[in-house]
C-alpha cells in the first residue's frame, strides 16, 4: 500500500488525522514515535531552519531534499507544502512528478501569486489568483500525478486576503471542481472563529484541513465537532520548541563560562545514538563487517 | 580580513575563544546572538539532524551545503569537522578546496582510519591511520589552502583508541612536524583527567584545542589554568537541547490533542520572524518592490 | 584581483570579450582551453542538459551548484545567466548573494514576468514588467553586490516581445539610471538586422551586450563595427555540438552492435584525463600518500 | 514492474542487453532514442563532467542526484556505479537505500580498497579487499534491497590487479556464494584475450557483465559467442563524442571571431528543443494556463 493510500485509510478510519510540521529527519522521527499520524514538510519550517524568511526564497531542490531525507527515517506519511506550485501549472506539473517520486503521499498549493510579499507592503499583493488560473493548477496537478492516491489538497487564502467567507467558499467549491481531494482553509484572526463558521458553511464534497497556528484553542474535540474536517496539520510548534530550548543552553553556556551545568536538563547524547540508530548499525557491523 | 584572520585575531586577543557547534543557519544564528566567538560545522550533529549515525554516511556535499547556508546567515568563522578527510591526502586537498570555497576558516582532520565503526567491533577498527599517513593528510591540507590564515587543526585519537598519552604527544608533534595550526585532543574518559595531563605534558609549538563532551566540568576556568588550550568547542548541546524541547512538545500535544497549551511554554512565532529578518525584508520590500 | 574586477579588465583592454556558454566543468574547461574571455552560466544550456525545457523548472539551488563547480575548475570570470531574478526584487537581492558566493563575476536579468511562457500561448505573457518594477530589481541587485565590480547586466526582452525599437531604448535607459552597468539586447529575428539598428541608436552610458544565436552572421567583425558592444555570449552552441556527436555515436554503436569503430572518431580516453587533471594527481599522490 | 524487473526480463528475452553510459539526463534521453536497453550511470563519466578525476571525489549525493534526475526524463533501467560502495558494509546498506530510492534497477559494487588511486602510486594501492571482506558488501547489498529484483553485481578487479585468472575466477564464485546476482569482469589488456578467457572458465551460476573500454573489438556477435555474457556496458563514448564535438566547435568560433560557420555543422536549436520536450509543454500550457 502507497504512503498517500495508507493516509486516506487512517483518516478513513480514524476521522481526523494530526500532523506534524517536521524540518529534519531528526524532528521527523521524534514525531513518529510521539505518536503523529503524518508529517507535514513545512515550507516555513525550513526556511526558518535556513535562517530566511519564509519568501520563496528556499528552492524547490533545497524542500524536496529535506522531503527526501525525511521519507528515508520515517514510515509516516507526508504531507508536502508546496507553496503556489513555485510558478504556474506548468511549474505544478514539474512540482507533482517530483514531489511525488520524493515520497510525499498529499501536496498542498495555495491560491496566492508568486512570489510571497509580506502583508505590510502597500498595495496588497496579498492578491489571490484568478479561480479560473487556480482551477488550472490543481487540474494540472490531479492530472500529474501516478499514483491516483495522492492528496491534492487546495488551500485558499482568501480568508486572510481578507475577501471573505463567501469568496472562500466559493473558491472552495471551484477547486474541487477542478479535481481537488481536500480543501485547506487558512485564517490569521487570533480565534477560530472564521474557520468554524467555514467549516460550518462548508457542504462541499471533500473534507476539510486547518492549521491552527494562530488560534491554538482549536484543538481535536472542538474540530471533530464541525464535522468536516479531517486533517489538523501543527505547523510551527516543532520549530519553536527547538529555537525555545537551543536559546537557554545558549545563554546558560555563555553565563556559565562552559557545559557543568547545562548538560544536566537536557537528554544524554545517549538518547541521540538511539535516535540515530546506533543499535541497528551495530548489528549491521556483526552480521556484514569482516 | 577575513573569517580565518578574524579567528587568529580572536584567539590572540581573547587567549581562549569558545566554538558552538551548529547543525542549521538557525542555530547559527542563535549562536552568534549568545556571544560565542565562532561556530563548529559537526559531523556529529548533522548526522543527527538527518537521522544517520555518524558513521561516515552523510556526505561531503550534504556537509559543504549546510555550511555554506550557515556562512550566509553568520558573520562568525566556522571551524569544519571534516573527519579524516573522505579518504586518503588527495581527496584531502579537494575536500580543502571545497570547505575553504565553502566559507571555513578552519578544518579539523582527525587519524582515524576511513570509514568510523563503533567502538563495539571486535578486531578493533578504531585504528589510527600511521604517522607517516597522517603528516601527508597534514601536509596536502596545508600545501591546499589559498588563505594562508585558515587554520588546519589536527585531531589526534590517540587516546581514544587507547594507545596512551605518550603515542598522542608524539603523533601531535609529528602533526605540528607536518603544518598542523593546532591540536585537538579528544578523550573518552568521563572526568578531564586524561586532557588536563596531555596539556599540562605539552610542548608543542602550537596552542591545544578540546571538546568537553564526555567531561563537562572542563570549563573556561579550568581551561585557562592549563595555559595551552585556546579554543573550546561545544559538541552536542545545541542538538540535544533542541530533541529535548521537541520530544515534550511532541509528547504534550499528542496527550492534549492540540496545540492549546504547548504553545505558551515557548517562544511566539514573531521570534522566529525576528531570526529569519524579516523586519530586512519588509524595508527592502518598501526600497525596492514597485 | 576578483573575477568580476578581471572581467571588466579585459573588457577595458579588449574593447570586445567572447563568452562562451558552458553547461558544465567539463565544457568549462574546454572552452578556457580554446581562448574564450569568459563563460556564460547559461539557464537554457543547463535546462537542456538536465532534459527540461527552459521554463524556470530548473531551481535556483540547481544552477548555484552547477556555477560553483564551474568555478571550481576554471579561471575565468563566470556570467550568470539568472533569467528573472527567481521572483521580484526580495529574491533578486537572495540571488545576488548566493551568485556571487558562488564565483559569478557578473549577473544577467531579464525583464520578462516570471514564470516564462511559449511565444505559442494565447494571452501573449511573453509580457514584461513594468519599467518601475524592473529598476526596483535593478537597484536592488546593485544594492546587494557585496563586490562594487559585480556587473549586473539588464537585459530587455523589449523586441522579442514585439514592443519595437523606442520602447527597447526606453527601457534600457531606464535601466542604466536604474543602476545597471550593461544592457543585454536581444532579438529573435532571423537576421541582425534589429540589433544593429538598436546598437546604432544606442546613446546610454554603459555598453551593450549581445547573444547572436539566432543570426550568427553577426560576427566579431561586424560586432566591433557598432561600437558600443563589449561582450558578446555564444549561447547554446556547446549542447548543440555535444548532442550531435552523441546522436551520432549512439547511432553507430547501435548499427554496429559494438565500439568497435566508432571509437577512431573520439578523443582517446586518455585526453579525458588529461583534462580531469591526471598529472595533478599522480604528482600530489607522490607527494602527499605515504 | 518495476525497473528491475524489467531489466531482468530484458536480458531473459534478449540474452544480451547493451548499456550506454549516461553522464546527464539530455545523453540519457539520447540513448533511449537511439536503442541502447539500459544506462549505464557512471562514475568516471560524472567526475568527468565535473572535471574531476575518477578518484572517489565526486560525492554519492552528486551522484545520486544525477541518477534521480535521469531516472525522471528516461523510461529505461539504470545501472548505477557505486564504487567500493562508499566505504565499508555499512556505508554500503546506506547506498542500497539511496540508489533504489534513487531509481536504479542494479548497482555495480567493486572489490578495490577505497579511495582509489592511479596505478603509477608505489606499493601498490589496486590492492583488493579482502574476499571476507567484499562478502560482506555483497551480503549487505542483497540484503538490504527492497526490490528482490533489483540486481547487485559484483565487479572483481582482480585481472587489473595482476592478480590472475584463478584469483579473478576464485573471486567471482565467492561473490556469487554472497549473493551476487551476476559478476562484472574488467581487464585494463588492450585487447580481450583475458575476458575472453575468463568468460569461457566460467562456471559460475549467475551470468557474466563486460565493459569493453580498453579493448573495443569485443562487439556482440564475439560477446554472444562467449555464451555466459548477458550486459555489455559502453563506458565513456558519450562524454569522449561530446568532447571531441565541443573541442572542434570551440576552436573554430574562437579561429572565426563568431558562430557564423560552426552552427552549419550542428543539429539546430529546434533540435535541442524537441529533446527538452517543448511540444508536450505547448500542450500542457493549452491544457492548464488559464
Amino acid at each position: 500500500m502507497s504512503k498517500a493510500s495508507l493516509l486516506r485509510a487512517r483518516m478513513a478510519e480514524r476521522g481526523l488525522v494530526h500532523i506534524m510540521a517536521a524540518h529534519s529527519p531528526l524532528s521527523a522521527i521524534l514525531a513518529e514515535e510521539a505518536g503523529f499520524d503524518g508529517l507535514w514538510a513545512s515550507g516555513f519550517e525550513l526556511s526558518a531552519l535556513y535562517g530566511l524568511p519564509d519568501m520563496s526564497l528556499t528552492s524547490m531542490t533545497q524542500h524536496l531534499d529535506m522531503l527526501r531525507a525525511i521519507a528515508g527515517c520515517s514510515s509516516l506519511p507526508i504531507v508536502a507544502d508546496i507553496d503556489t506550485g513555485y510558478g504556474n501549472a506548468i511549474n505544478v506539473i514539474h512540482a507533482i512528478r517530483e514531489y511525488e517520486r520524493a515520497g510525499a503521499a498529499a501536496v498542498v498549493i495555495e491560491d496566492k501569486t508568486f512570489p510571497k510579499v509580506t502583508s505590510l507592503v502597500a498595495g496588497g499583493r496579498q492578491e489571490l489568483v484568478t479561480i479560473e488560473e487556480f482551477q488550472g493548477k490543481i487540474a494540472a496537478a490531479v492530472a500529474s500525478r501516478q499514483d491516483p492516491a495522492l492528496l491534492v489538497i487546495a488551500r485558499t487564502e482568501a480568508l486572510i486576503a481578507g475577501l471573505g467567507e463567501a469568496e472562500a467558499l466559493k473558491r472552495a467549491q471551484a477547486y474541487v471542481a477542478a479535481g481537488a481531494d481536500m480543501i485547506l482553509i487558512h485564517s490569521k484572526k487570533k480565534d477560530p472563529s472564521e474557520i468554524e463558521s467555514f467549516a460550518r458553511g462548508w457542504t462541499g464534497a471533500v473534507p476539510l484541513v486547518v492549521v491552527p497556528n494562530a488560534y491554538p484553542e482549536l484543538d481535536a474535540e472542538r474540530i471533530r465537532a464541525l464535522g468536516t474536517i479531517r486533517m489538523v496539520i501543527y505547523g510551527n510548534y516543532a520549530i519553536r520548541a527547538a529555537v525555545t530550548a537551543m536559546q537557554q543552553a545558549f545563554r546558560r553556556i555563555v553565563a556559565d563560562g562552559g557545559v557543568q551545568s547545562v548538560h544536566k536538563d537536557m537528554v544524554p547524547v545517549e538518547e541521540i545514538f538511539r535516535l540515530q540508530g546506533m543499535d541497528r548499525i551495530k548489528a549491521d557491523e556483526k552480521r556484514f563487517l569482516r
